[in-house]
């Protein structure tokens, strides 16, 4: 396995971006050691690190809804991983396929054109 | 703007992940910081901070691919984004669309059936 052009942070970790291999929907995003790539990469499906029971996560290992490894990429700087995964029911323990499930309103900053209250009150 | 469920890390960041509006590639990904993030939402354009200038990055601004923000989301324990962009050129500073240019080999382990060097020296 290469694994050499790899860059682990200060505390051993490598992001991990897991995309659905069928829709390339963005399911979630976790955190992988040496020792869970490794897994992952041996066993074909994945393995993070828990970064707040700072343990090995068998990802799917209470729920079932496991992540068939199809392929793994690395980026430019090699810092950050993508895998693409067949994801057995959500990746997300919410229940949701995606743990992205909620975005940010943009505010336009658009001044009003009138005032309702003035306008409708005085009628 | 609604950034109240957002967690920046002890360094200030969140990692965004930056997906192709059309194609749904995943092109890179990247830090940013409340500032960043908010130049991000008001002009409609992605705006980092570069980790190893230690300053704010307007994607593109050296290159020209700029990257028009769609749809901002955040995951369920708010600590990642995800952008949903159309990106001009490529997203990479290889040149390549995206970062994620390289992939790692799986290493099944499969034993050998013979041995190559044996049988066709032998002949």
């Amino acid at each position: 396995m290469s694994v050499n052009h790899l860059e682990f942070d200060e505390d051993g970790l490598i992001p991990a971006i897991i995309q659905d291999i069928e829709t390339n929907e963005v399911l979630m995003m976790a955190y992988m050691n040496q020792e869970s790539l490794e897994n992952t990469i041996k066993s074909g499906r994945t393995c993070f690190w828990s970064r707040s029971r700072d343990e090995l996560w068998w990802k799917g290992e209470t729920s079932g809804n496991i992540q068939e490894v199809e392929e793994i990429k690395y980026d430019c700087d090699g810092d950050t991983l993508l895998l693409k995964v067949k994801q057995t029911g959500g990746a997300c323990h919410t229940g949701h396929k995606s743990c992205f499930y909620r975005g940010i309103e943009r505010d336009y900053d658009t001044e009003k054109e009138f005032d309702p209250e003035e306008v409708y009150n005085n009628l």
